[in-house]
């Protein structure tokens, strides 16, 4: 039984990377850079997007909204006058808790990718699944925020592996709480050696130019690749 | 294809519900209330029970934890020196993002339920799918925290529907946060009209007690209705 389920699972993932590269190749073809920004629910990715994508110098930006259910985060980001396409997973059963690269693909008809440099996939708030899926995207970018405790890298290893920035958010509640920053640090060192990080707060806007900039680049960086 | 994938869920949930059938059968057949603990990475779910747990009056307890990798939590709990078995869902692949009545089922000859009243089953830090997977409790309890913001039972519905007890935590640090309580509440009520709700601090302990007295209860209100 172990085994059947482990070949439904692999199959599962071949599925989904075949069509990733179909995605890819759609977003290649008008020269879109892609990040998939994942995190646990709450940990502030739309207040960081709105905060980091309000002022982007030379990039035009849209946003893929991926959500259980309803449209909070995407009206929000709306405000920024970007394109914004909302994907809903809950249709039926209590929800898909993570995109996949399909769910990604049938919302591609709503973005206007031949007027975009850079796509922002906002992923279903979890720590354990979306990690597992790709969707087309460039670069992968996840926020803890320090009010989640320093042992996360440790219990979710797989998310922290895969992704190309961890984005440490919440830094002005520090004052407040038992954290130590630098153990974070390390167990995100022990699983994923050399990742670069930022430590950022998206209420006080400390270290989000850092951000910002990093995600202008992604554009230029993605076409130096190809 | 989609009708397809549908069916294919709704057999792995009737052969859940079967299994979590024959967990409960053993709780009954022990006498054990069992609560199904969940909430998102790093809402405090350890900490509470480290607090809560500390001195359950006349009620022996025992603890199920499910992580995908790593004992953290376990270990913290053992130091309460009460029976605690660790789950592991990362086998192989990247995870499984929540436990389901299988899981549970292998797991219990680690746990001395004849000498228990009470086992806690702390899920994998999740808002989605563990809200989806029974698994023979008695009660479901999701704590959500007030640094997760209050559109969170808007967006997660399941989960918010799914419990019995919705603990709000670490309430210390609302003098710090943007949070209005009462929208959390009104989000919570729209979704789950007439949960029960506390405000907790596992920090500080403000509102420890009533959970406490609450799990204390489990067993007694479990006997009555048996």
């Amino acid at each position: 039984m172990h085994r059947t389920r482990v070949r439904i699972v692999e199959d599962a993932l071949d599925a989904n990377n075949t069509i990733a590269r179909a995605n890819r190749d759609d977003f290649d073809r008008h020269g879109v850079g892609v990040v998939n920004l994942m995190s646990a629910p709450g940990a502030g990715k739309t207040t960081l997007l709105e905060r980091a994508l309000d002022d982007l110098p030379g990039v035009r930006v849209g946003v893929l909204e991926g959500d259980v259910a309803g449209s909070f985060d995407a009206d929000r980001l709306s405000l920024l006058h970007i394109p914004v396409a909302q994907l809903n997973t809950g249709a039926g059963f209590g929800g898909e808790c993570h995109l996949d690269a399909n769910m990604v693909r049938t919302a591609l008809p709503a973005l206007p990718l031949a007027e975009l440099d850079l796509l922002v996939i906002e992923n279903v708030g979890n720590l354990v699944c979306p990690a597992e899926f790709r969707v087309g995207e460039d670069a992968r970018i996840m926020i803890c925020s320090v009010t989640e405790g320093e042992d996360k890298p440790l219990k979710y290893p797989l998310m922290f592996r895969a992704c190309e920035l961890v984005l440490v958010n919440k830094i002005d509640l520090l004052p407040h709480l038992a954290f130590d920053v630098d153990r974070l640090l390390a167990n995100l060192e022990a699983v994923n050696p050399g990742v670069r990080h930022m430590l950022v707060s998206a209420h006080t806007g400390e270290g989000v130019d850092d951000f910002r900039d990093w995600l202008a680049a992604v554009p230029a960086r993605v076409r130096a690749a190809a």
